[in-house]
């Protein structure tokens, strides 16, 4: 073996090096380790400050419909205001180095004359040096990770640099599948939406009413602390919730009398219909619930299977409070459109034997909240 | 600084193990980079022969229902025979590892209690030596890696069997995203083909018809060589090719007599409502065509847009060809289903007019190899 010329400084700096490298791939894992968005970006700056031993980590993303660069993430209340900003390319440091697409170190940020101050004042915050690398997916700069303030007062050196570049890489990776997956998630609410709405169309009276019954439940499900995976099926469902609708004769559906009591019968079969086309699909089991459920009550006397209480799951409960409210507020061949103030009396004299009523205050704190969107909806004349 | 015993010796070692991390870091990277099951599976065992310098990798995975480990990839011709192998929990030495959660170097495998013959036998290999580690996700395992003779004669060390458990903590990872994305993608699938279908029994004549033309069109579609992502587009489309028959009253959809002109120009638009239903999804911009255009014709004469030719898409041409032949092959309400001989004569007597030869010559490749089933098929009376 070459004898080396200083053997302890150079062990000194490989270990360095795999004390970085292996932060590198603990956290390469912990940003691989998801497909949520949001998540993958939080990680991201919680990586690019632990990485590099810094004050402060930021990820701008490129917009491509406006070729902008905005915050995505930004920890705290300050990052709050920090994600109000976007800079053009070219604008500030990072749209330096998106157009760029080189990597920089600046020991002296106050004096650069690219420094857009903007970022600063929001957050009263002091950049005094930085650390700016280009996130690139197949050579297309996607966004910019940041490095702020190297701790202890020190400065960022060209080692942080070769680490922080690394990191940008598997950042790029995570933010391109988390968006795929994202995309395809998108893909498939689209497309049930879409079906969903082709299918309510045959029922002439109904227009939007699935998108409405939609809004509404997303809207309740936020003031019942639903936690992210429940408000994704409720979503689902109420998208869902009438597609049984398809097995209903035009006779039927399109009858402006009232119903005699085998159509009547026959028009109460459409939950469990709707839940037998999705029966088979053993990843939407927590879905269908939604679905099945839709009109039964806390007193045990709806349909079809006359559950009662706890018996019955929480998103068919908040898509049966947003369904009445939804076919009382709109027009209907056997009535006109009621008033939100009638919607209200109902929903309320009901809470407790037709719904739950944590479901219903819900529903109400979301109206008064203005997350009710009942723009297409008449207000206020009893 | 405490002087080091001996800093040439730790130089060394400090070198290995940064050579390692970067390998390390690189393989993961391509593991990382993609979301197709097969592709990462392929990647992971590429990886694990690379990282450890050995002969050959393999990686078991376990199978949930049977309990059972399998062979996922194993590369080339030998490999094949390989995959029929199936290891029950604790048989083999991967058997073994999946069943103790334990990783193990064995420098003699061959007098080793634990070795599992099969695999040597069925691809005329000898296993000299191994390194295998569980694959863990979330604690549990599922899956097994492996790495069989190291290169120029060598034996295992504790350093590889270091790097190999990290390995192993990148592929548990990449499969199970990659295992995430397969079952969204597939629960798409489903939900639309379930959706499709419930469409289709409006329609009480066609039972089955959208099942038979998606198992049609794929058969076609391997015939001519398309790509992977081609062949998705074109699954999706085949599904979804009739929705647009939502927008055909019950009236007209369950005539039994001739249709009358008015009536048989609202059945001429059902591609079009179906393209529109789905029109406004950019994620699918390239199935609707093949929705839209499965009723055009080479020559000009099709509906609803008189394309022609090359005009055409692919996914459309094919789509066309499957749609024709179950017309033909099963009973409608104005027509006797007719024998497969008068399906293939219509076929090939329109292959240039109404259909593209090439597809036409690929559907009777297919149904030559077996790949149509025309199972529900009156067969042969002429």
């Amino acid at each position: 073996m070459r004898k080396k010329a200083n053997p302890v400084r150079i062990t000194g700096a490989y270990e360095k090096k795999v004390a970085q490298l292996s932060t590198l791939m603990a956290l390469s894992t912990i940003l691989n380790s998801t497909l949520e968005q949001k998540e993958v970006r939080k990680r991201a700056i919680e990586a690019a400050t632990r990485l590099t031993e810094s004050e402060v980590g930021s990820l701008l993303l490129v917009d491509e419909e406006t070729n902008e660069l905005f915050f995505e993430v930004a920890l705290g209340e300050k990052g709050e205001k920090v994600k109000e900003i976007r800079l053009k390319m070219g604008e500030g440091i990072a749209g330096w180095v998106a157009k760029t697409g080189e990597s920089v170190i600046i020991d002296d940020v106050q004096n650069d004359p690219r420094f857009f101050k903007g970022a600063d004042k929001k957050s009263s915050f002091v950049t005094r040096n930085m650390m700016c690398v280009p996130v690139k997916s197949e050579g297309k700069v996607i966004g910019v990770l940041q490095s702020i303030n190297k701790l202890k007062g020190g400065r960022f050196t060209n080692d942080d640099l070769e680490g922080f570049i690394s990191l940008a890489d598997q950042v790029a990776i995570a933010i391109e599948k988390s968006r795929l997956y994202q995309e395809l998630r998108d893909t498939f609410f689209c497309a049930a939406e879409a079906l969903a709405d082709a299918i309510e169309k045959r029922d002439p009276y109904t227009g939007g009413h699935t998108k409405r019954v939609l809004q509404y439940s997303v809207a309740i499900g936020k003031y019942l602390d639903l936690k992210e995976s429940e408000l994704e099926r409720l979503r689902l469902a109420a998208v869902l919730h009438d597609i049984g609708k398809i097995g209903i004769e035009d006779s039927i559906l399109r009858k402006r009398d009232k119903l005699n009591p085998d159509e009547y019968e026959k028009v109460k079969q459409h939950p469990v219909w709707g839940a037998e086309i999705m029966g088979h699909i053993k990843q939407l089991k927590d879905v269908i619930p939604g679905m099945r459920y839709h009109h039964e009550r806390m007193d045990g006397n709806g349909y079809p299977d006359h559950l009662r209480d706890n018996q019955i799951p929480i998103i068919a409960k908040i898509i049966s409070v947003a369904d009445t409210f939804d076919a009382i507020t709109t027009e209907r061949p056997y009535q006109e459109s009621l008033s939100i103030d009638v919607a209200f009396k109902e929903l309320r004299g009901s809470a407790g034997t037709q719904f739950d009523s944590r479901v219903v205050e819900a529903f109400l704190k979301a109206y008064e909240a203005g997350d009710i969107n009942a723009d297409n909806v008449k207000v206020g004349l009893l």
